[in-house]
């Protein structure tokens, strides 16, 4: 009988095998099969159970499988673990993960731990801990190669060959001083495509592309991404090399910062001083309600003006009530044709391909789009007018509509605009806020021609 | 005096030295500085004045330098060319980037220049354009390394350092049999730790995770975020390696998704088919129209029926008009709430951070937060509707707000669910989609309960 794939296991087959301390068999599937797809597969363990299993793998492997699953489980993990067995898988980590966890256990828990760790990884968890979120520093990995300018490319790969295992990447090397400041950099390919007596100091590029420690880690990212680069140093205030950023941190900011904007566009706060909204899996009831308020607060107050419009034109809508049916209709379109345009706008800003000083062209051009709209939608809503309410409210309503969603569109491709040169996100130009303002314009908007044209 | 660095050449100085005819220079500036950032520079130019650079770099500088530039201005460049100009920029360029381009220049151009190609890379643009947008196949790059299984390390490491300059990368080389057949890969890594006579079919991987040409780029990219791969290999129906999708093709994918997510709740149409789009700074003005009018003329028909609810209830308005003051901010409260609740799913689902069968356990969650949301909200409104409208349409505004938003809320957050349970993307959510059906449901909430409670 053919035995089934390891890769294929299932949860309960899994539990079975812990319950049954079939340790030889789940180091074998731990060993054989991707520490990403053990990870996954364990994270529907306890944290108890999830030890006993990488318990029996050795440590580096272990510390691989640890640092793929989630934040959660990893802290129920190191809550249970004896301090000298947290010491050791915390010094197996690579430098960059490692941190990340630290800063989110509990303080007891770290302050436990620490006098158990050698000094070196003591010193380097402090520092790294130490850089604000969202910055280079934060993100970065000091596991990274060093060599000297005076190496030969043949001692430039032993060298590398020597330091491999415990280094994030050996494909691109850095080359410094005594003082650790940055000279230049070389790719193991350099090294493999120069002569075995070329100088490494001959071959470097000396124009290194590099972030500082406190620079935007979106800012890091788009140099990786603009430069396809494996990997961009990070240097502190003394320009000495303290760290890298690798092509899949990269991946991770870009998400983090589409996150972000998706957010910040639906109403969201998104705030990086708080990590755990940003596992909205598991967000506390009081987190949610505490974060998601302040906006709709706002946004009531601006809802306030729409009301304050309509009882503004009280006589009107007594005296003509059919216009109320269109109401929802208008001052909808407004808004949501100003979503599309601030959509558009925001992501086109967002990634770049859209700059401020684009603006005035794209006003321009925005205005004829919302005309181009606006005509077809009046069409629409003249038909059904003419049907529910007779050809003089049509008019009006037709001519609102083309007004509403000129409005509306100028007012959500402008908002992020103004935001940028504002030194805000653009994003914060959020739908519900554009349909918020959209309302009051479509309000205003709307019973004033009514009223100038049915009430003459 | 110092020369001005290289790097901070601005866009009329670089004019001015094409029109004065520096080619020299121009030559040092493209060599000195990063293709990216010349590009970047050079994106202010027409083509003429591109190529007028482009022409005195050598012919693998040149193609690199011309893959940076937006599709735009490489078309209008390829215009500008002749047949067998244009023909050995294309042979120089990386077959990726070849590919994307081919498939958007205009017919005529593309039957022009495909006779002057050699037979080989005339095949590999056919091939690689052949396969559909949005697939691992249409992003792939043909440009990979192979190795024989019975090379030793050192043999496979001179080998790849002979094709190191025609190949997207060499830390990553695939083995495969004669007949193309994937039987494992090494990195440059393994094969430099490796002792010079290990033979590369003992030192392989053969646990290749890998794409098929026809599975979607999105998941081909989740796959190298997920294994954190320089490169995933991709193989055709018969198994055989056909290319290779790198990591620096991820960053743009997953910003391509993100952006897909994000056009789609600003309720705007978003179609691969349709690349020109992408560009919104130079889309056309019937295009745009085009692609916003549906799902505005689709809202337009959902907010007939909150029209005809208010219609319905004319009684009830025409009874105690300054209900309708209250009217924006009860269903807008119920649409921000909901769209909030939609924001934070919809981005979940896409990274993967809630799944399908979290719903049951997220509903009872959302009911919580909603309640608590709602009261908060409800405390304020009663606070103005006391003001504005006396005690017993206060309370009736303050029970309203809290059945809306948590109408808002469960709609929000169970619309995202039930479209990828029925394959759709969660994004067609959108917010002013979700906006117009809380409408709806507001508007029958408020004025029935203002009926049964005022109208007794």
């Amino acid at each position: 009988m053919k035995k089934k794939p390891l890769e294929l296991l299932l949860l309960p087959e899994l539990r079975e095998m812990i319950e049954a301390g079939s340790f030889e068999e789940l180091r074998d599937f731990c060993e054989e099969v991707h520490p990403a797809v053990v990870a996954e597969l364990m994270s529907g363990l306890s944290g108890e159970e999830v030890w006993k299993v990488l318990r029996n793998v050795g440590p580096q492997l272990r510390a691989d499988i640890f640092s793929h699953l989630g934040k959660k489980l990893q802290i129920e993990i190191a809550r249970t673990l004896r301090r000298d067995e947290f010491a050791g898988l915390l010094t197996d980590m690579s430098s960059d993960d490692r941190a990340d966890l630290f800063k989110q256990i509990p303080k007891s828990l770290r302050e436990a731990v620490l006098p158990a760790l050698a000094k070196a990884e003591r010193e380097d968890i402090r520092r790294l801990a130490a850089y604000q979120e969202g910055t280079a520093g934060a993100v970065m990995s000091s596991d990274y190669a060093t060599l000297a300018p005076h190496l030969t490319s043949y001692q430039a790969i032993e060298r590398l060959r020597e330091v491999a295992p415990d280094k994030e990447t050996i494909y691109y090397a850095y080359v410094v001083d005594e003082s650790r400041k940055l000279l230049g950099f070389v790719s193991l390919k350099d090294l493999i495509l120069a002569k075995r007596d070329d100088k490494v100091e001959d071959i470097m590029n000396r124009e290194v592309i590099f972030a500082r420690v406190d620079d935007d880690q979106e800012e890091a990212a788009r140099k990786i991404q603009k430069y396809d680069l494996l990997a961009l140093p990070v240097v502190n205030s003394e320009d000495a090399l303290v760290g890298i950023v690798t092509y899949d941190d990269v991946h991770d900011v870009i998400e983090d910062e589409a996150t972000e904007d998706f957010h910040r566009f639906g109403a969201v706060p998104h705030d990086t001083a708080h990590p755990e909204l940003q596992n909205i899996r598991d967000a506390r009831v009081l987190t949610m309600v505490k974060t998601r308020l302040p906006w709709l607060l706002a946004l009531v107050f601006v809802n306030i003006f729409s009301g304050a419009g309509i009882a503004h034109y009280e006589k009107t809508i007594t005296a003509v009530v059919s216009l109320v049916f269109f109401l929802p209709l208008l001052i909808g379109s407004g808004g949501n044709a100003g979503s599309q345009s601030a959509t558009l706008m925001i992501r086109a800003l967002a990634v770049g391909d859209v700059k401020l000083s684009d603006w005035f062209r794209l006003v321009t051009r925005e205005v004829s789009v919302a005309l181009g709209i606006g005509v077809v939608m009046a069409g629409a809503v003249y038909a059904i007018g003419v049907v529910r309410a007779g050809p003089e409210v049509a008019v009006v309503v037709a001519v609102v509509m083309v007004a509403t969603v000129l409005f509306g569109s100028l007012l959500g491709m402008s908002l992020p605009f103004l935001l940028t040169r504002l030194k805000l996100d653009p994003a914060t130009a959020s739908a519900p806020l554009i349909a918020s303002i959209a309302d009051i314009g479509g309000v205003i908007i709307y019973f004033s021609i009514a009223t100038w044209f049915l009430l003459r």
